[in-house]
């Protein structure tokens, strides 16, 4: 699936709900997302540990629609097959 | 793209430096994206906005690689079209 696609399936299933909620109150729920798959992670419960994956991906979809932003879009234009500071593939930064 | 191919041209570019740096060290610098995140959506700088998104679903990527999770099957296995709580599209969930 697309990530482009993805989002839209999250903007049919979410928008009015994440549009009323509004951009601080959906970030803050990104957190929490964010939040549990840490823990899932520490205690490598792998079949959490995806379903923690899909929903901080799904909530950073839901964050994408509510502020306009395609995440598709954002992600080839920056990272595009090279490295976006060293413009190398594999990535050759030596920090 | 689909979310697979953004995770795989990930693993490209950064696997042998994700992998050296650890789960925990990956998870701490998504960390510090999701914060410049919401830097750049408090200050409404919609350009630096689309650029930390892309960082953001890069380094879930990555962590996503250096754990062994396919992002774009998690995705899929808990959000398949309908929202997974109510089973309805769009979401009718009343918490």
């Amino acid at each position: 699936m697309h990530i482009h696609e993805f989002q839209e399936m999250m903007k049919q299933l979410y928008f009015h709900r994440d549009s009323k909620r509004g951009v601080k109150g959906t970030y803050e729920w990104l957190g929490d997302e964010f939040g549990e798959l840490g823990k899932a992670l520490k205690v490598s419960d792998k079949e959490a540990t995806e379903k923690e994956f899909a929903d901080v991906i799904a909530w950073l979809a839901s964050l994408a629609n509510i502020t306009g932003i395609d995440l598709e879009r954002a992600a080839i234009r920056k990272y595009n097959g090279k490295c976006p500071k060293c413009k190398q593939s594999p990535c050759q930064c030596t920090f």
